[in-house]
């Protein structure tokens, strides 16, 4: 069967189901980082590829910037499980008639962000490639309890930090006719495409706290992450279009697409979780630790019923279509 | 600077000297693996990326071999601290008109080798790309004390385990017309470069018994590896070209070309250490724990002596052709 049609989840699922296991091994293949044994500490491993030409486009965003937010997805994948993120590894992929000040850039802008969260570079590997290729892992402190996709309940609480959309919108926008009015309001959305900020304080203390059941950072779109959620867990999900958290510069600029980017546009690196409707007052006075926004957007229900956006008049909207799929066309 | 004239070790050290620091941290950038602490444990850290068209050609490897190799590389360098393979991580860029069914042969040949050694598969990243790409990052547990490069002293003998050459002549002799008399040598050598065999009982050993005050791996050929134990431990070396391991085959297929690819060839993912000569008979009683064989091929000099190579009369050898450098031409 070709990858493009089996896609990027069936391709995952056919290597997990085949990966050789082994003693340490707490939460393997399937959640955003992994949890190992170390003798008697323990730590959250995960990794990211970008690549030219698939991730990112060199016409469209600085070296700097790409440094920074090849480190931050990897980061945002640490604060789903509720770790610190400790030590990091790139291997890079060079062209080598690249001159070494744009390689420079590109480690300014990892590095920057590395020392906002005392993140050590302890190694890697470089190599003369056609095009640039980022490889980046992760190594992060665990909470006591990592929270995993699969702790979802029916009945519970489903919750979004910061605002949705941005991202993708502002993505979309990079090569639209500026006017002088919305210019400052597209500059918003882009510095949250190319430099998104890792929700490590909201993950941690939702962790630490025991208050989030399920949790996942939104990378491929709200309902393609939620559905792994949903997955993991066993359950359906109700979300409230209405609730939706989004920024004065997506509401001015979305126009007639409404939520659409805010439901499927993916790389928004904010955290969707699940808890109990009893946690509501315990996560409303969160909201100063986690240093971000929380939102309530909805609800876990049975899986038959699988996951349904209500207007605000309470009827289902057609769904746009769902998030990335690296294989499928 | 292009990168072509800075070099891939002046890019190292470049990343090196600016990389931020972090607690946990005891050996970071520059040695075959990092060292961290996680709580009261740690872990050895290491990782390879490697890219069709650089690394490999389809055209002369299989993809189980590439599989089998991708983890065999990360595991020499787990085997060069003297620790034990624990977890791998696997990112791949795929084609996506690639069948399913060779991405199931690569995992096959990763697979095999990771269930050979008890290394667990617990993550990674999957992505359309123009071309294969791979990215392995290997945890391993560290021995109490791991073996880095810059131990070795004026007078430690200096050893290699295996035989040398035998990859880099094999992959020489790949397309050159096959008599029937050494068609059986070729493959031998061809089985060298494909499947090499990771040193992990050798080196576990060597750290154990705190018999190797210096080690690598020796994957861009003896003298260049050589030439970065010396240069971190501030030694020079003096190597004897006739007590260089090479196997039958090699002795049989290298010609004219004596000891070229045994000195400079690469990819050979022996282990190279040094040790104190007062420890020769310990080494000598070695063989059997290392489960292969473990030859004395020279001897720690002062620094400003560099690196030569003597032969049988004991004048210094012209050295061949410097190890690889990714992106010097």
């Amino acid at each position: 069967m070709k990858l493009s049609r089996l896609g990027e989840f069936g391709l995952i699922e056919r290597i997990r189901r085949r990966a050789p296991g082994g003693r340490g091994v707490r939460i393997g293949i399937g959640d955003d980082a992994a949890w190992v044994s170390h003798g008697s500490g323990s730590s959250l491993i995960t990794a990211d590829l970008l690549i030219e030409g698939v991730h990112f486009d060199l016409k469209r965003t600085s070296l700097f910037a790409l440094g920074y937010k090849s480190l931050a997805v990897n980061l945002s994948d640490i604060a789903a499980m509720g770790g610190t993120p400790a030590y990091a590894i790139l291997s890079l992929g060079i062209p080598g008639n690249l001159d070494s000040k744009r390689i420079d850039e590109f480690y300014r802008g990892f590095n920057a962000l590395a020392k906002q969260y005392d993140v050590a570079l302890i190694g890697g590997d470089t190599n003369v490639a056609e095009s640039i290729i980022i490889s980046v892992c992760v190594i992060g402190h665990p909470p006591l309890r990592p929270v995993c996709r699969s702790g979802a309940k029916v009945g519970d609480d489903i919750y979004v930090t910061g605002t949705l959309g941005d991202s993708a919108l502002g993505f979309k926008l990079l090569h639209k006719k500026v006017t002088s009015t919305n210019r400052h309001s597209i500059a918003q959305l882009l510095e949250r495409h190319h430099k998104p900020t890792p929700r490590l304080a909201a993950g941690a203390v939702l962790a630490r706290r025991h208050l989030a059941t399920a949790m996942i950072d939104v990378s491929d779109g709200l309902l393609q992450d939620l559905g792994h959620i949903c997955g993991a867990s066993n359950t359906g999900a109700v979300i409230w279009n209405e609730q939706l958290p989004l920024s004065p510069a997506y509401r001015e600029l979305a126009g007639k697409e409404g939520t659409v980017y805010a439901l499927s546009g993916g790389e928004d690196y904010e955290l969707l979780f699940c808890a109990r409707p009893r946690h509501r007052k315990r996560i409303e006075k969160l909201k100063a630790f986690a240093q971000v926004k929380i939102t309530r957007i909805g609800s876990c229900v049975s899986a038959d019923r699988r996951i349904t956006v209500l207007d605000s008049g309470g009827k289902p909207l057609a769904l746009p279509i769902k998030g990335h799929d690296h294989f499928k066309k």
